[in-house]
């Protein structure tokens, strides 16, 4: 099945500087796919830290197990990524192939296998191929090179439709740091990762425990505030390196005003790669931002907006154009979370739609019907108990996911 | 829009019977439909007790409200229902309409207010012309009759592509009682009642205390366990009547063996109601039994049974007749229950395909294959934690669903 590009994607993959300490190689394996990479090897200076939030499925894949095992050691040398086998509901057999892996790498990188990390995606319950990717080793090694991050982002992708990258830079005490990310993700994309992989590299020198005390609020305010059809993926990944390359002054906690301008930058920069996922969205026509407002805590606000942006009825209503903010109503009030129906407000594209638990007085539907024309739609709903405030992003549900997810396989 | 008889649909209207202390009649009166039944006025003799089971929507609609309400009187004389219009999310000026409607339904039957029920289903957010239903009531009134059990089905019908009606018979002290039922109900199904209203009716003579008592766990195991899109209605309404016309001894607490019978046919009633719904789910093309076995409890296999009910990929998968019981292990990742991922089994139309958390040895896909093209999928699960056991229907999701909900208001 032709899949074209996402018409939400972005012009172009960004301009990925080299960065100091990270050298990338991509290679054919033939793990599911034919004719294209779909392993990725990064090879990570001595001194890395790393940091990582995974998936919460009680089903995890055994690279995700691997890697918050290995992730207790808070040193990196190696990552491995393929595509097109998730490694997931494989038993004692995955196990051992993601043990295969890391053993090879290890030795060939002369590393400890706790500094190995692996990331699958793909197809679940059926064996990885593992010897062929051990079997690839030597030729991945042998190409590394600081420059190929928009081939690591299209080795990735299994249904997306653009490979998705992200740069930013700050300053730590008056040196600029890069940070570098490359993501994949386009369907079973919700809260708590989703089948998504996230990979963020720095030359900031930073301790792995203060890098984790970064990455967590940064992953609740993107990848945790996105979903695509509310699907729980096996193998959600978001890592983040520091190859401590960099020539700045030492950090230590994460709350050091030194910091400000970095976590200012990673969070803008997994806002950037959580966003690109939802455009790339399977099958998607619209990008839709939800702002919630009025809500008890922040919390209560983001599953009010996921319980919005979750809602078959409202994606529906999206992808069909039309602003029927009845079906925003009943989403609300299925959240679950404390709403004054008689305060309840709603604006779409900026223009109010209801107030005060009804249709707005004098509501005109053209401008709203002519703003859900558009390819970016944007709902604000304020439910009149509290101060929380929460942004979620999704895309509409059309024809093209049905097109994609009843032919996934074949 | 066209939009055909569902390929699910039982092949006819089942042959209500009439019932003693219940006369029903229907009427156009163009509320949103044009030239169509669209209000139904039941009206139940004297010393009718009542019991109800409502969405738990924070929206809930304004006659959601007001039964809840009137419930507490434990009596009915009247229920008046239309369609085209939810009057939910319509302000004080919804509180009104209905304060209109049965302030007139009991002057012109000669009750208590508290003894008229009233249910609406249709668009949110737009007033009700509820005008329309008082200037009909004579009118329904003079037509007032026991046998039409199908007009009544058919006018409560929105989205619904056939009218759903169910009858059982049970015995209560040697004496023979009858139940009649109708629902409506095929998108924004889920638990929590969804967009479903279900009117059960009975010449038992059961006290309204002991009818809750026999109806809320009726409801759990039926209308609480469907779901075909996730999204819950504002709306949701179950009613059952007893009118006392029956000859039967006395019966009090509902824990009595002489309502042994009755219990079991108020459930299989119910479960053949909701059947009907999810057979008429928008878009259905396939009927979807889960079956979930081994969880820490009932309700834990209820939500786990549902996570696997309301994914996306798994129902899209269905739809595409692929056996991809990965998206089932994905989903009962998600579930949040607890689940032993190396014990997980699953078969797919009683053949085993996954078992001990891996693919079933000597797994040949080609029988499961022949079942997903069948128009009834079984789907089992256990998780190998517990003995907690469940059982929820759903349907697939196709293009069928996004055709219907793109464009319901056009």
């Amino acid at each position: 099945m032709a899949v074209h590009r996402s018409p939400l994607a972005p012009e172009r993959f960004p301009d990925l500087p080299p960065l100091s300490g990270v050298r990338l190689a991509t290679r054919a394996c033939e793990i599911h796919y034919r004719a294209r990479s779909d392993v990725c090897l990064v090879e990570l200076a001595p001194g890395t830290s790393v940091a990582g939030v995974f998936t919460r499925s009680l089903t995890a894949s055994a690279p995700v197990l691997w890697c918050r095992k290995a992730l207790s050691g808070r040193r990196a040398r190696a990552l491995v990524i393929n595509s097109g086998n998730a490694n997931a509901f494989t038993g004692a057999a995955g196990t051992r192939s993601v043990a295969r892996v890391v053993d090879a790498t290890a030795r060939r990188l002369r590393c400890r296998k706790t500094e190995v990390f692996m990331a699958s995606t793909g197809v679940i319950g059926e064996p990885l191929p593992d010897e062929r990717l051990v079997g690839a080793l030597a030729r991945l090694q042998g190409a590394l090179a600081a420059e190929p991050w928009e081939a690591a982002a299209a080795a990735i992708m299994t249904t997306d439709t653009y490979p998705k990258g992200a740069t930013r830079q700050a300053e730590i005490g008056g040196r600029t740091v890069t940070l570098n990310g490359i993501a994949k993700g386009s369907g079973m994309i919700a809260p708590d990762m989703a089948t998504m992989l996230a990979f963020v590299f720095t030359d900031a020198k930073i301790p792995g425990a203060t890098l984790q005390a970064l990455l967590e609020p940064a992953a609740d305010m993107s990848f945790n505030s996105i979903t695509v059809d509310g699907d729980t993926s096996t193998s959600d990944t978001l890592l983040l390196f520091a190859t401590g390359q960099a020539k700045h002054r030492r950090v230590a906690g994460a709350e050091e005003p030194a910091l400000n301008g970095l976590r200012a930058a990673l969070d803008d920069l997994l806002c950037d790669l959580a966003q690109q996922v939802v455009r790339d969205g399977e099958g998607a026509q619209k990008f839709v931002t939800i702002r919630v407002s009025g809500a008890a805590s922040r919390r209560a606000a983001r599953r009010i907006g996921l319980a919005i942006a979750n809602s078959p009825l409202v994606k529906t209503a999206i992808a069909g154009e039309d602003a029927n903010w009845g079906r925003i109503v009943m989403a609300v009030g299925k959240a679950g979370e404390k709403a004054d129906r008689d305060r309840l407000s709603i604006r779409i594209g900026g223009i109010e739609v209801a107030r005060d638990g009804q249709v707005a007085p004098g509501y005109d539907e053209a401008p709203v019907a002519r703003h859900m024309t558009g390819r970016e739609i944007e709902i604000e709903v304020d439910v009149g108990v509290g101060r929380g405030r929460a942004t979620v992003w999704t895309c509409d549900l059309t024809h093209g996911y049905i097109d994609i997810n009843a032919s996934y396989r074949s």
